[in-house]
């Protein structure tokens, strides 16, 4: 029998809070999502408070609103920063309740602002982050999970030449595809999932690899691997809680060494930040740093990017998803990182994830560092998968194993 | 010419930060409004950074959510509040900053509600704002306006015979009419309709009446004035700066004295409170507290209203407004109170304003209590006036004025 929109929707609202944040009974829940998005992130609300919430609360944004600023607001007015929010979020970390971002904006809003402009907001609420930040840094993680859903503002981008009703039902019709919410049970299609992405991470940890070799046009990178560190993919354990911090993931993800990357990688797909396409770009490193950086559109966003500190010319994340993913089956570029990101092989820009590398959480930022593990105020990711991608593994003894070839995973388990 | 309906949206927004709250370069503006407002909060914003806003900040509510959470929610949920949100406005009011409320709600959407559960979460709310009623009682106001704003949820409760766009058109024109923003300069028309309210306030004031007395059906009512009583009309200066606390306004109201109150009020418009519908109510006063309140319906939520603590037991407001108002005229019932209370003489249960009084403002809330002001967490307007509505101001030699014949005004000015 097949399942209507409602049911469909309230489904995808069901998992968001049951498999995705695994919300527990008296937890408190904060929702960072869109203005647009209301009608939804009520359906997650009910499902929270009948999952026994203790509180739901919602951090709303608005784009529209950043945009009259940026184009209508004094220099003073782009210094400043609604703090309180991320001291409410803090607040709601640091008393281990659990977190949901519904992450979906319109990726061409800012096309017309300034990319000075952009950049200062970028930077100064990158600085306003930094309490969380530290948090993460420091292992203290809330149970959560990142997804998105449709709204006209994005769906129109994805969907161009349909109208804004057209292009919403069907940006929503992949969202339910790509999260197994068609099936007749999600939380079922979970479970398997999960399983066949926890014994790759188990097989590729265990290997030990000290470098990969990334070949496909355009790319010839070599990237170390630090000591100890750690394969993930699928559901992850935080705050004691079993959740998937990213709704839908196709990915098996470690982090590179900060200092021994070296060659040049070309991006796949175009990369949107903060609004902005940046659009078929090249990357240069010589040990672990960017020394160039070139793209048909945009390079000065690029630029801009990299500039923004120290760590945001390095690495902080190499991801591996098989060119035959769901997603990628979908054939949608959806100019939206959670979802290109687990349609192809990607890596990310500025910092890496603690929890990456054994005894990472908790270490200072020197010993993090030390240790191969970049920091930065971004973590940016770019997608450089495609389906004649060759990735091998290297042994310390110099010896190579395939990892994946032509975009597949050249391994079983 | 006629005006657009996107000309009339734009001075409308323009009307209300240059006329309403009349922002000053440089200042911070918190404005609070629905999810459900955002492409008109977005013009708003425009019109504040054009002003030269130093940042503008949204508190967005969500009705619905509070419904799922009224429906769904553990008990221990509804004792939950999210207290940063006042203290994010206690510091913008402290800092000298601007404030917009944008008052808009389904004034029905909590009719399947149980009231006790209603009346705990009013009672929470009404706690957790008393840090913002200190700042009020202590004379520290921000520059302020309080506007409506149109959108489907509440307008097709207006016009229910209405589709919803055409029910939200109908109502935007209303809010246009009664704001005189369809008028050929609206900037123009606020000044001169100001002046008129303000030499009546002055008139009022200098009468120095002892007492009002109140007769129409169902209503003879005799309000005493404390001492030193003051009626206000139009403009106020808060924060050293002129603005117009509500837009619309046709009000002139000053306190009555918390227990001087004896007779019997009926109330000639039904009362929204929290999304419930009070109607065809009675009050019944002695020494200026309620010893009988019926209804015909909903005769709970007006008992938990006047129960929720001593001060809701009686006034803190007698405002007086011509049965042939421009709202008046319009002949809608706005279920909104800026409205309904701009078309009817009306009386507020509990909290007096301290600016209706000499010297109120500073005063400890025992010193405001003896010379007559009420204080309470509530202020809640409720709409008595009518074409039958006769008012005389007595003085303290028991002699007795006009001051309203058949709803109309008996003086001039």
């Amino acid at each position: 029998m097949t399942k209507s929109f409602e049911e469909l929707l309230d489904q995808y609202a069901e998992v968001a809070v049951k498999v995705g944040v695994n919300l527990q009974a008296g937890q408190r829940l904060v929702i960072n999502v869109t203005v647009d998005l209301a009608p939804f992130v009520r359906l997650v609300a009910k499902h929270a408070y009948q999952a026994g919430a203790k509180y739901v609360y919602i951090v709303w944004n608005d784009q529209h609103l950043n945009h009259a600023q940026l184009e209508y607001g004094s220099d003073d007015s782009l210094l400043q920063y609604p703090d309180w929010v991320i001291k409410t979020v803090v607040d709601f970390v640091k008393n281990g309740d659990a977190r949901l971002s519904i992450y979906a904006e319109d990726p061409n809003l800012m096309a017309d602002i300034d990319p000075q402009r952009l950049q200062i907001v970028r930077k100064v609420a990158a600085e306003n982050f930094k309490p969380l930040r530290d948090l993460t840094a420091a292992g203290i993680h809330p149970n959560y999970a990142v997804i998105s859903a449709a709204y006209p503002g994005w769906a129109r981008r994805v969907f161009p030449a349909l109208s804004d009703e057209q292009a919403t039902a069907k940006l929503w019709d992949a969202i339910f595809a790509a999260c197994r919410i068609n099936t007749p049970d999600p939380v079922a299609a979970w479970k398997a999932h999960n399983a066949n992405l926890q014994a790759r991470q188990d097989y590729l940890t265990a290997k030990r690899y000290t470098a990969l070799h990334y070949r496909a046009p355009g790319t010839d990178l070599r990237v170390g691997l630090p000591q100890g560190h750690i394969w993930i993919g699928g559901s992850s354990v935080f705050n004691n809680i079993e959740c998937f911090p990213n709704i839908p993931t196709e990915e098996v993800f470690t982090l590179p060494h900060r200092e021994q990357i070296d060659g040049v990688v070309s991006a796949t797909m175009p990369l949107s930040v903060q609004g902005k396409l940046i659009e078929g770009f090249a990357l240069t490193f010589e040990n672990g740093r960017i020394v160039k950086a070139t793209a048909d559109k945009a390079e000065d966003h690029l630029n801009h990017l990299i500039d923004l500190d120290d760590g945001a010319r390095s690495l902080g994340e190499v991801a591996l998803v098989p060119h035959s993913s769901p997603i990628s089956q979908l054939g949608i570029l959806f100019y939206n990182g959670l979802y290109d990101e687990n349609a192809s092989c990607h890596m990310a820009l500025g910092d890496a994830y603690r929890y990456n590398l054994e005894n990472g959480e908790g270490m200072s930022e020197e010993a993090f560092n030390a240790a191969g593990g970049n920091t930065s105020s971004i973590h940016t990711d770019f997608m450089m998968g495609s389906g004649l991608l060759d990735v091998d593994g290297i042994h310390s003894d110099r010896t190579n194993e395939p990892i994946m070839r032509q975009g597949e995973w050249a391994f079983t388990v």
